[in-house]
């Protein structure tokens, strides 16, 4: 039996990306980390170093900062599609890009000044074959938590159950969206996927992360018409009651110990079927 | 020549706490990370391993949730002086304690609900011994970046200078600051001295981050009158200018690669004198 | 057109576990951290809040602490298996578990005492679903560099190149492996796939990290029979080489800056074919 | 009351080298992060703008390279005397310099190739002004744990203690240790500060953190004769015993939660006396 190379692809990974854009006094920031990966006929790289097809992952670092000089910045979805057009249409030994764009949030608060926003980030994946494009828009490390409007019960005991009912806890997570949608509204579908994922948590009536993932999922296919799938990830940061009785103390749901490990991870897609 | 113990201490440090209050349907959330550490008469823990003089740091981390659930939070500030003086009172042993908390932000988006507004942080030390006590409130990565009015020319050339002259180059720093009060407003002044550090950092004509940092302190005494003392420590996270001219394209200022490291590293103590 | 639960699945992430076996004086010590994830009848949960089929992902943590009590701990691979057969056998409504572990690596220095070596990790994923078992072994952030017998020529050169070819760089990078072995000899494969690496590695004639990365794969197919795939992704770390000429000096391959980021990324899976 | 600058500093953090010495077919690697600060007559800077005394902080960067490529690398003490001595001798406006270097931990395994031996780090701290000289040498992050030979009873009781007293508990901290020695001899004192380290952790019969903190002192100035003086931090890294209780299952200190906060914090410095 022989040996194969049965799949391979390489890029460059975590190119970072400051573009200013003025328009007099008043300037735009945008701050970008960018991943490229290419498949294609790389064969003969891996197999007899026999580079001839290889585009080199620092050109690709350089065609990131080249395309960014040339062109106004637009949305991230725009961005990912021009080098994905770019690596394909110069390279015939490519068959496919994918790059996968992040943005650092940076909100204004003068003319020239910006202040870091949280680890709040937008995402797009853009994944182009010589048939197909696919964008996945996305939100991601939305950071929140309701302190009312949350409970768990009615679950499964078996031998190993310690956890004990509760009609009100902490919830928090922090929420990874990430969705395809049939239009090129980039901004006005992620404003509309934020707003709805920020009110839809604060307030419904929870009975679960899973029960308030397709709550969430449910009202953004509701109202952004344009979406046709909506992929959702949101850890169970939790938080946990403090047992203050060995102090003759009452805890009434005030005072917790947040922990980052263990937590819980529940996702969901949820689609117009 | 004999062996001594020359200086000593031990503390939690860590402990992570959520406080929620209640006044109806309307929340308030406190989160907190608080560092402990006790000075004292603890030489024969470490000689002879004799612990009767030692309180246990599992119970320092109990007395934080204890403390909490008996009174309202406040300001960090007031919370720190709560835990030393709960320390000092009840420990005849301990000669100085040192409570340093540093508080997330969490931005409320609905009555029981919150979004974490990034990495900047609310801290205060309050250092306690058997004579003073002395607070310093801060702020910590407080991250901003101007596109504008800011130069670094005039300095020193030698035989390793490559850095060139620029009269207009981006100035993206994390600000950590650190005051002495002569009062309690500690809510009033926190929120001075970070409106002082936004504006100031916006405003002021560059010439370097020294000149900047002065400038933010200066203000800050000038604005603040019951602060008598304040350090700012300022990185200088640089973006780097991209050479696009091997692509026969220009760069007016608009393209950059930020860069975690190398980075300078500024700070200035500034009081009244 | 209606909107349906497309996927779904949910578990617990970060489960750390330390385990120590006595053996008279002789201790082993096991560290771990576990992610558990299933599959299943959970649509209730979430799409009315009914959580009877849902098995808290608490009880899912107190599994692993009481499975770990149960049984000598043996190899990571057989761990897993235990919890998803665990899981599966005991909750009809899951259709599919998925159990992840990474083991720390702690070298012994003294019968009781041991030294953490490195972030280097052992990986297994075992997947199993009412049909089928699937186990992947691993090897994570093997962190290696060579400072001899790399080189990178011949590659595409376009517009946007500015990368010169070097038949002598550095060559580093953090290995990622995952194989499928057709035995449960877990720990011996480990062992040969870990030489095999760093040997291959140190000696091959490198023409790019693509190169190298078929030259392991090959090599461990080669040497251990029961190894049916491979996955191996090898980041480029690069160190730059620091151009002294400035400063009037030679810098034959000497003296470098490395840095984190941008990194290439490539990636291959080799198997018998 | 006029304002003015109490204290200032500045300098370049976290520039990375990486040295390449070949000696033949063996080759010598060492990998180093430098951080550079220095105080002096820089006031005008800060309140005028006027950086005629401002050595920048990328032509330290620049020098870090420059010297590195001139001298051959020995030990980090004398790399980092290097930089002092060219900051204070070319810049009088200079009044003192301070170098912290920390090496990373590479393993050779082949004449060429090398692999990262964990976190464990070399550290030196050269502070140099116009009238002496400090060397502090050091070790940084080495994590170490014991799983028997560790106690602690006998400590403080009082309305918040929930801590059980034990005789058999798990030890587990990241030792830094930093000392000032009165000879050049680094490399030898920092072998057998670190053996002494290993061998006095596994071996001595701890009731205490404090308590072994101390004996690893006391051993390191018995044995090396030309330390004066050490600092010893050692985070108390728990791990805590989980209650199988609840499902019948007994735990004879083998089954842990090792958690990373909140973590115990202690010190002390030992000198002759």
């Amino acid at each position: 039996m022989s040996i194969v190379l049965a799949a391979n692809q390489y890029g460059k990974s975590r190119v970072r990306l400051v573009k200013v854009e003025r328009n007099g006094a008043r300037h735009n920031l945008t701050d970008l980390n960018v991943d490229i990966q290419l498949r294609g006929d790389f064969a003969a790289s891996y197999l007899q170093g026999d580079n001839r097809n290889v585009l080199p992952t620092d050109t690709m670092k350089n065609t990131v900062y080249a395309l960014a000089g040339q062109h106004a910045m637009g949305q991230i979805e725009e961005f990912g599609l021009r080098l994905a057009d770019h690596f394909l249409s110069r390279n015939p030994q490519v068959s496919a890009a994918s790059i996968a764009i992040s943005q650092n949030n940076w909100q204004r608060f003068h003319d020239h000044a910006f202040l870091r926003g949280g680890e709040e980030r937008r995402t797009a994946v853009v994944h182009q074959d010589r048939a197909t494009t696919t964008i996945r828009s996305g939100i991601d490390n939305l950071v929140i938590l309701k302190t009312a409007g949350s409970a768990f019960t009615g679950y499964i005991r078996d031998q190993y159950t310690t956890l004990k009912e509760t009609r009100d806890r902490i919830f928090g997570t922090a929420v990874q969206a990430e969705w395809i949608a049939q239009d090129q509204s980039y901004a006005v579908n992620r404003k509309a996927v934020r707003e709805t994922i920020l009110q839809i948590f604060a307030e419904h009536a929870s009975e679960g992360v899973q029960h308030t993932i397709y709550a969430i999922g449910e009202a953004i296919l509701d109202r952004v018409e344009a979406i046709s799938e909506i992929r959702l990830v949101m850890p169970n940061r939790h938080c946990l009651l403090v047992d203050l009785s060995p102090f003759d103390q009452e805890n009434p749901n005030e005072v917790f110990q947040p922990i980052d490990e263990p937590h819980g991870l529940i996702e969901a897609t949820i689609r117009r079927g």
